[in-house]
């Protein structure tokens, strides 16, 4: 297992971009529609690991609740796994509460899958599997 | 520049131990306590990048205040860098506002340094040296 990316929710996508990039002596990245989870995001890589900037498209979705009740900030913690449906069973098996019972399509075309907040004190944690 | 560690506030560190090191398939790391911040820490290992979960030994801390107001969880993140002193001029010189002005000795004995949440629209950033 590793750390594949980190997501942080941002109001504004092309600024946050223009704040990270710099910071992390990297180009800017390309720009991704999910439509399925309404968020535009952009990934910067940092040594291996990603930081996904994401902003919603709309007020009604997960990102955007989350930045109307939070604010702009850490949001997600993801880790690489060789099958998310096999981490999601173990999650279950360990008692944690999942948000998605199977992988899903996400960004990157990247087969995904969320354990619910609850599951971690409060982390949302992503499972992820390699490209 | 690499991601060093990712820090989760947990309200008990025992508890939080238990629920992490398992998922992350790692063995009970030690607990150091950083008297100057008013934490127990623990890191644990995933992949070259570390978690650190931060407990308080006081509700007048800065891990304390943030249990209080925003519940347990993503807390900082922290990038490895050569020097903390250069990393924090650069971040001024980008406009960003800072806790530390020079490297302090935080968890591990490293040298660390923290830019405000401000300047990175919500994510409280540490740089720390190598060991």
């Amino acid at each position: 297992m590793n750390v594949d990316h980190l997501g942080i929710a941002v109001p504004d996508l092309a600024r946050a971009t223009a704040l990270w990039a710099p910071a992390l002596g990297v180009g800017t990245p390309p720009v991704e529609e999910v439509a399925s989870q309404k968020v535009r995001v952009a990934f910067l890589e940092v040594g291996g690991v990603h930081l996904e900037l994401l902003e919603p498209t709309s007020p009604d979705s997960a990102v955007g609740r989350f930045l109307e009740s939070r604010g702009p900030g850490l949001h997600h913690l993801a880790f690489a796994v060789p099958s998310v449906n096999d981490a999601l069973a173990a999650a279950e098996r360990r008692g944690q509460r999942l948000i998605d019972r199977t992988a899903r399509v996400g960004a990157r075309g990247r087969r995904v899958g969320f354990v619910h907040p609850s599951g971690f004190e409060g982390v949302l944690v992503e499972y992820v599997e390699g490209p």
